[in-house]
Parts: C-alpha cells; structure tokens; sequence
C-alpha cells in the first residue's frame, strides 16, 4: 500500500494512485458525516453483540465502548477533525477510534462489511428522522383542527374547477379541501391511487433488478442458466441467437411505470383542491400500471419456473480466491485482529496473483511470509460447501438457513391463501 | 339543450358548439369504459340506498335494478354499443338505463356528482385489481421458493459490484438476491428509503395543492386571506407588493423532493442484486427529502396559525346561482327526478343570466315558465346558512357535521401523543 | 423597518418580524454565492449602460465600478464575509459595496428588478458552464479516438440482447457502441425520439403556465376572460356552473407527456449498448407524446380564438398603488438614488394604508412627509396609459413596442412558411 | 419450425412453445401498425437500394414495388388483416407481401435486420410528426399575434407572484407571459436552463450505457477489460476483490441528474406566468448537475485513457457460430433468397447444437442435407477478420471504415478546437 493512500480499508494490495477527481466523487464524508451519532450507536451496539458472541474479549469491548463514547463526544462539541483518508463516515470514526485505543479498533468489523454497516445507520437514522417528522405533522394538523373549531361561523364559495360551486363553511376547507358532503373521498382516492403507482414502481423496479442478473447469468460468458425456447427469441439476422428478450422486456417495464407514477404526481402537483378535470389523467396511468404488473408477473413466474441451472458452469466460476475472506477469518480464529486478518489475506491474495497462480495454491511457506499464524490447517479453508456452511445464521447461505427460510416462506404463502 | 349535443348530463344551458377536437380530447370513454363491471355495482348499491333514505320508492329502485342488470347483460355479452354523446362510462350506462326504463333512471344520481361516482368507481376497480396482482405476486413467489427447495446443494458464486465475492447457494440467490449472511437487508433497506422519498413527495404534493388555494386566496382579486408580514415579502422593485413567498416556496418542494425520488428510482432500475456503489446515490436524497419536508411543514404550521381571514370577502363571494342546486332539490322535493330538476335549474340559470338578474330575484311566475311545480315557497331556498346546514352527513358542511371532524381529528391527535 | 429586520431590500413597510425557519428556507445566499463573479460582472455591465442612457453620472459610474472590483477582490482572495441580511448573492453583493462607496450604491439598481439580475446572473453563468462541460467532452471523445486508432486490430464480440452475435472490431466499440455495420443509427435514433418527448414536455409545461393563468382570469373573482361555449362545460351537479375544463385539460398533459419522457429514459439507463428489447418502450410513448401535443396545440388554438375578453374587469383591477413604482421613479427624476426613491415610495404606500385611501389621493402635504422632493406635478403620475407608454424599449409595454414585437413575430411567421 | 409457431422470422429452430402471455406481451403490432405507411415508404426505399447493388433483379424489384402497392391500398381503405402470427408491424407487411407475390418477398430483407427497420421507421414517422406538430405551434402563435394585433388598448394587471404589480397592456401579456419591460427573459431562461438539465441527463444516459458495458466486460466472466487501480477500489470484507466503483458511479449519476431535470420540471407545470417564488429552486438543479456531469466527464476519460485490454479475453470469444449470418450469406451470393438463407443457417446451427459441436465443424455432408447449395468453398466462411472486413460501407467493422471514423472524429474535434 503506497503510504499517501492514507489509511482506506482496502489496504494491502493497490499499488497505482487514485485519480483525485473519482477520489472526491467517491467519498460520501461531505454528507454522510451526518449520520456519525448512529454510527457511532450502531456501533456500540454491534461490539457488545460480538462480545456475547465470544469474538471480542470483555475487555476489548470495555476499551472499544469507551473509545467510541470519546469519538461522541468530539462529534458533540464539534470537535471533530475529518481527515483526507476519511471517505467516509464510517471509515472515520473507526480512524479516530484507533487513534484512542489502538489495536482492537480493528475488532469492531469483524464479521460486518461496510455495507451491513451502512444500512443499518440507514435505518437508524430513518426511523428518528420519521418520529421528528411525524410529530412537525401533527403539529399542522393540530393548529388546522384548533382554527377549524375557532373559525366555524364563517361562510366562503366551495370551488370546484376553480369556479364557485356551493357555499361551504370555511372551516370545512381547512378540514378537507374537499367540497361539500364527500369529504376527504377525492383526496383519499388520489393519495389511493398515486400509491398503487409507486407501488407499481417498486414493484417492477425490484423485478428489473432481477431480470438483470438473469441477463446476465443467460449470457454466453456466464452461461449459468439457460431460458426455455418459450421465454426467449430468436433473431431476424442471426439465426444462432436466442435473445432473452422475456427479461429485457420485465426489465423496461420499471421505466414505463415509474413514468406513469411521475406523470400523474406531476399533473396533481400545485393543483388547487377539489376536483379539477386534470385528474382525468389518473384511469389511464391506473390501467396501463395495472396490465403491465399483471403481465410482468405472470412472464416472471414463467421465467424463473422454467429456466434451466446449469450446475457445472456455476460450480466452475468458483475459484480459490472467493474464500479469501475465509483466509482472513482463519487468521481471526487464531486471534488476530479483523483488520489486520484482512491485510493479511489482500496480500496472500497479491503473492498469488504475481505468481499467478491460484490462492490455494500457495504453501504455507509462501503464507508465512505474510503471518507466522499459517500453518498446515489452512488447507481446511479451501472447501466450497464447508464456507458456505459456515453461514447458519438467520439468512445465511448454510443448508440450514436455507432450509428454514424456504420453510418460512411456504407458511407464509399458506397464511396469505386463507 | 340543443338536439345535435346528444345526452350530455349538463344540459339545459349550453347554445353554442362544442370542438370536436376538445370532445375527443375530453372523453373518457375509450379507456373507461373498462370500468363498465364496477360502475354497474357501485350504481346498485347507490340505489339502494336511496331505496332506504325514502329518496326512491321501492318500485322505483326495483326498475333501477333490473334495468342495471339487462345493461349488465349487454356489457358481458359484447353487445353494448357505445353512442356518439357518451362521453363517459357512467353517461354510457345511464343512456342505456334510461332506453331500458324511462324516466325513473333519472333518479339514480339523486345527490351523487359525477366525481363521487368516478371515485367510487376507481375505488372498487383498484380493489379488484390489487387482490388479482397479489395473488399473482404469490404464485411468483411460490415458484421461487419451491424452486430454491429442489436446488438447494448448487453452489455458485455470490458477487457484489458484479465481481465475484464469496460461494453462495443458488437457492439463496433465488430466494433473496443478497449476499451470504444479511438477507434482504439491501433491499429492505432501499425499500423503506424509497418509500420514504415517495411518502414526502406526496406528502409535498398534498401540500402543494394547499399552497396554490391559499396563494389563490390571498390575490387583490379573491382577498380572502392576508398573510402576516411574517410570512410574505415585499418588492424589491415595487414598493406595494407583498408577495407570499412562503406559499410559494411549499408548492415549489414537491418537484424538489419528486425529483430526488425520480432519481433515485431511477438509480435503482436494472442494477444487478447485492451492492453497487450506485446506491451511495441514497444518502443525498434522503437528507435532502428530510430537510425540505421538515421546513415545508413548519412553515406551513406557522403560515396557517398566523394568516388573517377576511370573513366579508369570503360571505360577499357567495352568489345565488351557488344555490341553483338547491334549486333543483326544491324540485326533487316535490317528486321530480333529479336528472330533470337539474335541467330545470339551468333554465332557471339561463333566464336570469338573459335578463341579467340574481337567479333569487326571479319572480315565482318566470320559474313556473320552467316548472308549474315552483311555488311561494321557492323563496326559503335562498339562505345560505340553510343551504350549508342541509349538508349533515358525516363530512358534510352542517355546523354539526364540521363539529363532528374536529372532535374526530382532536381524539385521533391526542392518541397519536401517545 | 424594524432596525432587526438587516438591510432587506423591500424595506419601508413590514412591521411584523420574521419566521427564522421561513427566513433560511427563503434564502438562497449558501448555494447562489457561487454566482458571485457573474453578478459583479453583470453589474458593472449594467452601470455603464446605466451611465450611457444619463441615470448615473461619469463620476457616480466610476465609483460604482471601483467599489465593485474591491468586492471582486474579497471574494477572490476567500474574505468575503456574509452578514446575517444577506439573502442572496445579489443583496450580499450590493451591502457590500455600499459599505465601500456609500449612496451611490444605491443607483446601480435603477430599473432592474431582481429578477432581471438572477436571470442575467444565471445566464452568463450557463454560458460558462456549458464552455467548460464541452471541452471536457471533446478530451472523452479524444481519448476514445485515439484509443481507437491505436487498437484497431482487436476484434471482439459484437453483442445484441448481450448475447454474443458478431465479431466487431474492438475499436469499433469505442467509436460507436452500436454493432456492425449500423454505426451510430440506433443511439442517434435513440436520442432524437428522446429529445422529442422532452421537447414535447417543455412545449405542454409551457401551456401548462399560460393556461394556468387564463384559468385564473376566467374565474368569477378574476373575471377578466370568458371561455365560448364550446371550450367550456356544465356541471352535472350544479346547473349554474361553466368550467373551463378546456384549459384544465391543458393544464395537466404537461405531466403526462412529462412522465412519458421519464418513464423512456429511465428505461434506457443503464441499459447494454446495441438493441435490447428494453427498446420497444419508444414507440408506445412516442405515439401519445405526439397526439397529445397534436390535441393540446388545437385546443389551445382554439381557446385563445374564441375567448372574450371582458376589458372593463381588466382595467377596474387596476389601481393607485400599481404606480407605486412610478412615484418611485418621480422622485429618481428629481435625483434621488433609486434604492432610496423605492424606500420613499414604500412609506408613500403605508401611509395611504394606514389612512385607508387610494394612493393617489395623498396629498402633496402628505408626501411631502416622506421627502420634500413632491411636488405639485405629482399628480401627472396617477394615469395607467402614460405609465404603460413609458416602457418603451423593446419588449416594453409601451403601445409602439407591442406593435414592433406583433410585426417581428408577423414576419417570423411568414419565414417559416417558406 | 413448428407450425403452429405461424410465420416468425427466426423460424428454423425453435421446439417449445412460446408463453401466450408474453407472447402478446412482446408484440408491438397493436400499437406499431401506426407505422404502416412509413414502413411500406421505407421498404420501397429499400428495394431500389438493393436492386442498384445488384442483390435483387430488376425484376424481382418490380414485382416487390407492386406488392408493396398493394399492401399500401389495403391498409387505406381500411382492409388490412392482421392476423394473430403478426407479431409487429414489420412482419405484417412482409407476410401480406409474400401472400401477394411469393418467393421475392423474401428477398426484401437482404442485409437489413429488424432493428435496422424499426430505426427507419421511427426516423421517418418522426420527421413527418415533427413537421406537423410545427405547423399546428405555428397556427397558435398567428393567432396569438393576431389577437394582440386588436386588442392592444386593453389595458390589465400585471402580475408577479400573483400579486398585481403593474399595468400592462393585455397583449403584452398574449405576446409574452412575461412582466412589462423584460419579454421572455424570464421564460427564455427557464427554458434555457431546463434544456440544460435534459442535456445533462441524456448526456449521462449515454455513458450510464457505455459504463455498463464496461462493468460487463470487467467481470471474471467477460475479462474483456482490467480497470487500472486507480479507477477501482478493493473490498473491506473480502480482500481478493477489485471493483468497478469509477463506473459505478457514472452509471449512478444519470439517475441523480434525471431527478434534478424531472424536479424542475414539476416546479414548473403550473406556475402563473411571470415571477413565482417556486422558481428559486433552479439554481441548485443547475449547479448540481454542472458539478456531476464535470466529474463524470473527467472519471470517464480516466477510465478509458487508462484501462487495459485483454485480447486473447475478447478474440477467445468469438466462436463459429457467430458467422451464422456470414453462412446465410454464402447461400445468399448463391441465389437463395435472404429469408430462406436465413431458415438453413439456422438449421445448420440446430444441427450443430444436437450434435454438440461448433457450426464450422459440420462436413459438407452435414450442410447438404440443409441445402444442396453448400460446397467445398463453404469452409472460406471460418474466418473472423474476413467477416469483420466484409462491413466495408461507412460505419462498418472493416478497417478501412473504422479508420476512416477515426479520421472523421479527428477533423471534427479539431475543428471544435478553433
């Protein structure tokens, strides 16, 4: 690792320098430095679960708790220095962290990628930010009702169309916006229907994704599955083509939707209330969104029920240097530190690559020079099936988990039936 | 109402010619009448409620309902023929209603608007079509997860950024599309984000269209309303102006916030499963999101608590022809059906137009030109106070039913404290 | 002024204070700043024509100029400091130099409204950005070019559907991302049929302003316009009723053709280059874009022909204070800067408030309160005519320049029939 | 090929039957059938451009102009079948030619594949909407002119905020929508700016596509391409990982830029002419999008100047049956009809995959039972760079066509230079 490289979790193995302009493009720390109190929980949180889990000692949990009280506290009084190493929010902290209590910093990751760590500061942050909003609305809502009660004696035009209609009591605007008698009814079927279209999106949005690792995984470079002849098409020109055109159809779906869903809040936005002739748009958007999932769903369920696995070329994309992480959790097992476990594997992982050959094909001389904690058991870590086993927790890849999350599902689909 | 206008429901009042280019443009015809099946329930239900609020006699009701059920025929058996004035799938079945059995169809949309029935329509249609998706949504899932049972011993690689990470079950991919050991957690993550922007969009949007009645409100023209000088400004230019830019920056937001969530949809389509560095696109938006509906709804909360109502302004709005429909339910009161009172009305409408009077100051002999049933009595019509108060359903503009809101929303604001 | 309220520019008249949430939200000083070497470059331009047409004198021009280049300094050396009054650049800017120079400062904003000088301020800004933007791009296609000469002899994979279909020069790839022998022809198409819907989009949002306004004009309150018959439809509720549904019609395609647009570039993102079935989308939205903007132009035509302008309503909106500015420009005639003029003219309008009387019928005494520069031959000010005459320039509202624009747009339309 | 499978082009291979879902999912012709006369113009085009390049006779072009012909009347009067094999325009046209004059037919689509057709189509189809859209813009703005004309001494308020500012003439208003003294600046500039967000959008769709096809071609499986490290990042959970995060982010960014573009847009719709607050909301679109596109425009060039090729990668690719079209040729240069051609590549292809071994390993023998105009010479077929030279036409694979792109591009990029 080139020294100006600062201190980025990759570490151990990049040799080149960054462009700075992608350097600043990639960093989030401008923005994300907003979530530091939830990372900082998130992480206290994470450390005391390794601790009950017996991956970090009571001590090195008191040390890494205390470290990251003193990190709060920087953040709190504004204290806080960002550094040019510091991508991100997490790298940050964790940075600062070693800075107080050394080594075990490096405990705090093990087992959490950056992404599990982002995602639940995501989390964390979202649901206070929807309890400081939620109580702003209701704050609005309040002082609507409490002038609503205030101001019941006073008369004013219901307008429909922007043209008077029928005398209504003000206060039954500033409840509704709806004209007389039918409260809340247009509104309520607009909001109704504007979430069936962004449901539509979502919907279709999560099938896209799908669809394009099918692509992927159906074209010749892959090749680890095969569509039926009834989901795909062959080409005008290129009689050996068979196209999955079935996906790239569930994939341009998204796009069709979604633009109903923009459309139709583009039409109602800045409308003034009650009805307006604009809202004839919303059948058109409701139908054209409702065919399509309709369709996307059933092509879906054809694609996935009939497409063929192909088990060899799947099996044959795995190769040795996918169980480099198993490498470093070998190193954790013999009680070295997650990170430095990490910088250990990137560069049994570069020796390999400079010897090009594959990563189990070192000796334990050759790791050796890396750690004097290889020995002759690393081979254990070259096994497929036992590294996936290693996976039983709740959503995990062991045939256990599996197993019980098919189980899971199977009564929740009977539950949905009755 | 000129012969070659055909049927439409306003009749009565219109001499000139419509543009043909603008009836195309208006129907709705050609893509609702997919709402033929719903629009025939809705309108059965109606009547028997009007059945059971004495506003249709028994025998009344039972003609409705058979001539609904012969129309229902049509429809089922691809035999309704659709005519030149139907404009929409509700003229359409009332047409067909009336050529079954005469004058009693004129009842059936006795104190029902055209936007009601269009709502309830939409209402029972999207009922309908959500229960098809979902249980089509199910058989997908099904086939997922019996698939993955089958095929749980295929191992294959797991990748992120579409580089190959670490071994995975198939089965797990089929079942989560996320990487070994944090299943789903991406996705739900990027779920409830997404809805969180769409949530604030339409939050924005439900805004928006407050924003513009009250923008509307406050002009020289309506004067209705005065914002504080806490919440407008003046004029850099011309020194008598005060504009309300509060208002105008809410209705603003929707866009600003619709297109964080636009942009992040579309961020999201077609991405390969498990994580890409596209998705650092998420923080940004949800920041943003947060900010922006945080001040909207404070600013909202202050403009509402603080603005000056102009109650002579609002009451010197009001107009007799507001009460023209009060003018036909005096009609329906004395045993005519609604769809003739309504054209009743707008003859009255008409005359007092041709001889530039206030409708109320029609003489009771110009209105028996119209209708031999308008008698004295036709002057208690002319109240806006009792026009206001015959509205006490719920939601309705009565003293009572406006009284009844307020305490409803003051019991649901306490329970959300706690 | 409340002395709070900082160096606002609209001063003179609000005595209420500000919501400080309403006051950050309103403020565009933390991102506008960006414009600070614009502005001062766009306000010495306007000084100098400023001087050329006799507003500013050679010495007050000079001294505006010198100021100017001090602030240029500050903000080019980082030591601009902004004050808590400055809501925007173009205010921060202008304190600043009246702290430099004094008065005069306040003559550079003669005639120029603030939103003259964002839009001026926005305009050499974009000019810049879109210079730097297409350099960049020319050094991408470099590279790409010369890239592609230098490998010219690798071949590799055209693909179609991401499957393999034929071998293509790798330099190939580079040049056009399109497969063998269509060079360009699909993406080319691409970007047209996208550019399309976008020009479709901003055409319909542009008649989405225009029929906002008229909508506004032909309400009861505004009364300015009246919508023919034909343009215009009945309430099937309320007999008395005349929507412009024509122009609400108008008002909501500018969303549909909108999301349209959106819907077919989300599509695309991220696709594969050459054909993917993802592609079929264009047609669908390419067809609807068009119709409606075929529909909506008509019926735009069509409204703007037919509708009667109601010319009594128009000029009874009219009052006193609406010359405010012109009483402002009274006294910038007898010598006074402008920033002080708007200021008196701002304490003129309060005063008539505070009394509850036109503007126009202070009397001279009463405006001699405000500055001593009134005089008798303020009267001439009270007359809509002559104030609309003296904005002559072109593009003004002065008879002669509506005529001058009438006839460039004649002769623009007889062109474009050649 | 099946024959309940009707005419699809690919014929020749398929044994399953095709999901009637998507069947009717992947048909365009309920929508693309518009395109008939353009389709029927573009293949007339077509015919006389074969016919010169000696690949059809003179009177095999006579008998498909007359064929044409007739498809043409057809579809005018009304009678065009469309029968359910019809899967798109195209196929339509083609099948109702060949039921017309047989054989000939087929050689309609020498050298043009479908997508070639469809780009045409849509080219020619827009060209003609364009132009009358333009006319229909220009009926409205004469009319516009014209009424401006009359009605120039109506005078009315103008507007900003929606608050009356000053007197204006109301043709100003027709004329301009815009403030008196200022005409279209204000909407010139949104326009302009709004113009600059779409380009920034198309812009980064663009490389969002090129980005793709990178990240593809930079997985194990492709191998096409190694990003340097400085455009590429490692893992911090698995240390043998390398990802494509540079191009990531290019890809992500459409989506943000999209979102700015499509916010902006919904700010818009349905503002009152002249100034509104809401309009505030354009600087930080503009800005962030000049900010996005400047560093994506840098990353890509890095990208590009920097990353490595893998020949043997991209040339071990390229397999036999990549060449089936050149085979189809060979029969072609033989006298067979495209169509036809097409059919037996494809049967060669069939044969090839049940006897599991590569198209150019099948004998002569094996080829004749397809066709007896397979020969020896067939063998001259195996040969990528001769198929890659055969493009020769601009645009094209062969060398002499890249190098003159090469050229191409290096003339215009010095000429953007002065």
């Amino acid at each position: 690792m080139a020294s100006s490289e600062g201190n980025k979790l990759w570490g151990g193995r990049f040799v080149g320098n960054a462009d700075p302009i992608l350097e600043k493009f990639n960093a989030s720390i401008s923005y994300d430095q907003r979530l530091w109190e939830v990372d900082i929980k998130g992480s206290k949180a994470y450390v005391k679960a390794l601790q009950k889990a017996g991956l970090v000692t009571q001590n090195e949990m008191e040390q890494i708790l205390t470290g990251l009280d003193k990190v709060f506290d920087e953040w709190s009084k504004g204290e806080f220095k960002i550094k040019p190493g510091d991508e991100d929010i997490h790298t940050a902290n964790e940075r600062r962290l070693k800075e107080f209590i050394g080594d075990p910093a490096g405990k705090l990751h093990t087992g959490r990628s950056r992404n599990d760590q982002v995602a639940t500061d995501a989390r964390l942050w979202l649901r206070d930010a929807i309890t400081t909003l939620k109580e702003l609305a209701l704050q609005l809502i309040s002082t609507m009702v409490e002038r609503a009660a205030v101001e019941i004696e006073i008369l004013c035009p219901g307008y429909t169309h922007m043209q008077r209609a029928q005398p209504i009591r003000w206060s039954h605007w500033i409840l509704s916006g709806a004209i007389a008698g039918n409260p809340f009814n247009i509104d309520r079927e607009l909001l109704r229907q504007a979430e069936f279209l962004f449901w539509g999106s979502m919907c279709l949005t999560h099938l896209s994704k799908m669809a394009e690792d099918l692509i992927l995984y159906s074209t010749k470079e892959f090749s680890f599955i095969t569509l039926t002849d009834a989901y795909s098409t062959g080409s005008s020109l290129m009689p050996q083509k068979k196209n999955a055109d079935s996906l790239e159809l569930i994939r341009s779906k998204a796009g069709r939707v979604f633009g109903r869903c923009a459309g139709f809040l583009m039409t109602l936005k800045g409308l003034p209330s009650t009805y307006n002739k604009d809202l004839q748009e919303d059948k058109e958007a409701m139908f054209d969104t409702y065919d399509t999932v309709h369709a996307v769903l059933q092509v879906a369920t054809g694609v996935i029920s009939t497409l063929k696995v192909n088990q060899p070329a799947m099996e044959g994309a795995l190769s040795p240097d996918m169980l480099a992480t198993d490498l470093a959790y070998y190193l954790v097992r013999k009680g070295m530190p997650f990170r430095e476990a990490h910088s250990c594997a990137g560069k049994a992982v570069y020796i390999a690559e400079s010897k090009n050959i594959h990563l189990s094909k070192l000796t334990v001389e050759d790791l050796q020079t890396v750690s004097p904690l290889f020995d002759k058991d690393v081979s254990s870590v070259w096994d497929y099936t036992k590294s996936v086993e290693q996976y039983s927790a709740p959503g995990g890849t062991a045939r256990s988990s599996v197993t019980a999350q098919i189980e899971h599902f199977r009564t929740w689909l009977q539950a949905q039936k009755q």
